[in-house]
């Protein structure tokens, strides 16, 4: 499928313009970023790991009928989306104490929530994405409170679904990011789950041992980020056609 | 942990007085039934399955807030569980139309519905557990209006986590059933998930095969039941000591 002109490029994948009306076309980089872009590094094999895996969390979701940018994967490195217009948000879903959460509350990391617990960081790269208040998405106008209670619905149904697509191969979602997206069909607004969902976006820890199978891999140097992603991947039987599948045995819990 | 006196037994399953105010052993037997218990038979290794997996889908439960009965498993075949006054319903999610539903209306088995569609049975084996409206329910004071939209909720988070540990392991849910007991705690009444959730209690596709991997299997005489049961244990990696793990690979899709 011809690409169109490129639209956008992020720091882990590139938007370009679709084949048909309202269509787009996301193709995964191998670059690793964190802490806002000051680490760097190029993973082989993490763009196509991630094309397969955000495919075969979507088209779950699509299953149990929570509505998603995914159309179908086109090859490698590229998927098929819907165009939307991104709400400015990343909407964080925390089941267990990490990362930024335990730097900021001095809660050990691991330590399980009260309950899942939905944080929204305000999406600006050079402010370094800083978690906001409900308050301040209503007063801005990034979301009105409607949206919002929708966003929150949706992104509870997805850490129902993704924890248990998770347990059943013997690890733990500790979180995980999505974006939103409003997409218009005819007169009628609808708020639908963008971006990706992979390894990349969740924190997923092995439940026996704690294993890190997720970007903390990268960020905390705990060894080959792709070694960690093609575990996840041959756990959930979802390996791209490049990627011998590893040798261990499934894990008896 | 010594069992108190038989308190009920029914076709699966024989609940005891537990040791501690307020808990009782759930024993699973190996005796199949099928349509009002019309069709027996006893399935070797059939009570151990369905005691670990159990025991698994209720422990998940657990860690996303659900809550249910299950204490903890005492051995091969007996559980400790929360003692609970049961609610006389069976309550069924389907996602795809199947059994008693493709039979009244006519709908082919494995049609997607179009949305998880959550329904309710009078549990009465005299009568057959009829299919109920909402109304009767109120009418005769099974449940309250409040109880019901409570067990609504429950529902069909149990549905989007389980859907995904199922979908995880290449397994469609196609519908399950649960049943809901009342606990106080102090003068506040709470629902929980009750009796077990296992291959007795849903119907599990392989999403590449079609193949059964649940009581249909007994019920439609397509197989070996225990065979059926041992290959969803394996996939989510819940194997009882005296089972064997099957030699076959992991299916990649």
């Amino acid at each position: 499928m011809a690409k169109g002109k490129k639209l956008y490029e992020g720091k882990a994948k590139v938007l370009y313009e679709g084949p048909e009306p309202d269509t787009l076309i996301q193709y995964f980089k191998d670059d690793a970023t964190a802490f806002n872009a000051e680490k760097k590094d190029t993973i082989d094999g993490k763009g196509a790991l991630n094309n397969r895996l955000s495919e075969f969390f979507m088209n779950g979701l699509t299953q149990i009928g929570v509505p998603n940018h995914f159309i179908k994967r086109l090859n490698m490195r590229e998927q098929l989306i819907r165009s939307c217009e991104i709400v400015p948000l990343e909407v964080i879903v925390r089941n267990y104490a990490a990362g930024s959460m335990s730097k900021r509350l001095g809660i050990e990391e691991g330590t399980q929530l009260p309950r899942p617990i939905v944080e929204f960081s305000y999406k600006d790269d050079s402010l370094g994405d800083p978690l906001v208040p409900e308050e301040y998405i209503i007063a801005f106008n990034w979301a009105s409170q409607q949206d919002l209670d929708d966003i929150l619905a949706l992104a509870l149904r997805v850490n129902d679904y993704l924890s248990g697509v998770m347990y059943g191969v013997g690890i733990k979602l500790i979180d995980f990011k999505i974006e939103i997206g409003r997409v218009w069909e005819g007169d009628f607004m609808r708020l639908i789950v963008a971006d990706e969902i992979s390894p990349d976006s969740c924190r997923l820890w092995d439940i026996e041992t704690g294993q890190k199978l997720d970007k903390d891999v990268f960020r905390r140097d705990l060894g080959n980020l792709t070694d960690a992603y093609t575990e996840v991947a041959r756990r959930l039987g979802v390996l791209p056609a490049n990627v011998a599948p590893a040798t261990k045995p499934t894990i008896v819990h």
